[in-house]
């Protein structure tokens, strides 16, 4: 299953549509948050359309391999889920290259389709910048805001059935995953 | 946006539940190919549940931190797209470990969810084996099977508008590409 396209966008009238539709996007979004929170989410940084040099739409042909596809009969959003795959491997491959990569969500998906003269029957799952970064953050961003605390591990992590905490496991488990990420932060 | 958990399943109950309802899919899926392609349909390892020491199931809490969302204001798709990602990235983690990871998606999601005791608010996202495995394909298992080739990159990679091929950039590119999956696979 290869459902998905590659877009690269360096025109800076394409850039310049899907920054208008961004920007539309962002008035509405800021509207949705109250008081402390509308100025926080307004503080921060969430695209860099413009002066990244490189920006990637990855699509999704739903119909590219006709009606049976394997792997999706039983489960019809594989297709997605693939190329969800494939932007984190972008995503990955471009870190481990010191290149900074944004996702830029808070866009209508109808106005990104016609920035891009996407047709209707493809489904845009990415739009991402890219391009060399002044620094990259100890910790995501939205925690470093105190937007939201990170979830402790102990909520996120179940043994063989939902909601089971309780393992003779679980606590070296967990341990493992601290020391590990205690690690990669070095 | 943390919206996975991770469910680790090591109980062999579980996981015989689990590999009934994949059998039952895989014998419903068989039905959809006809011939030759029925044949190769059989032929391939498409789960390892029972034999792989750790089954690991990754889900999406759709609600988890309320209505109002940073990031899904516009795209409702972004939660699934997040755990999608987690997905991945314990999938290449695991590859760099030398484990290997198949995803199990020849299942019904209603029988998944009671294997495992998963509420109806809470999407199963991806169904994983994991274990060491005796060896690791140099293509895709499906291209080797003959399935369906590969798609050539010029099909996949579009410059600034949909389905535009025509770039200055776009042999360079290509070439590049070429190249860079030559050396991945040495």
């Amino acid at each position: 299953m290869q459902p998905w396209n590659f877009m690269v966008v360096r025109s800076d009238e394409v850039k310049q549509r899907v920054h208008r539709a961004f920007s539309e996007a962002h008035r509405e979004a800021a509207e949705m948050f109250e008081g402390d929170k509308r100025e926080t989410y307004q503080s921060l940084k969430l695209e860099g359309i413009l002066e990244s040099p490189v920006n990637i739409c990855i699509t999704c042909d739903r119909e590219r391999t006709g009606p049976t596809v394997i792997g999706r009969t039983h489960i019809k959003t594989m297709d997605l889920y693939s190329s969800v795959c494939a932007v984190q491997n972008l995503w990955l491959a471009a870190r481990a290259e010191q290149l900074g990569v944004g996702w830029v969500s808070i866009i209508k998906q109808q106005a990104l389709q016609e920035a891009l003269g996407i047709p209707d029957n493809i489904v845009p799952i990415a739009y991402l910048c890219v391009g060399y970064v002044s620094h990259f953050y100890q910790k995501p961003e939205l925690e470093t805001a105190q937007w939201l605390p990170r979830l402790p591990l102990e909520e996120l992590v179940f043994f063989d059935q939902w909601d089971n905490r309780k393992s003779a496991d679980e606590e070296s488990l967990i341990a493992q995953i601290e020391q590990d990420r205690g690690f990669a932060q070095q």
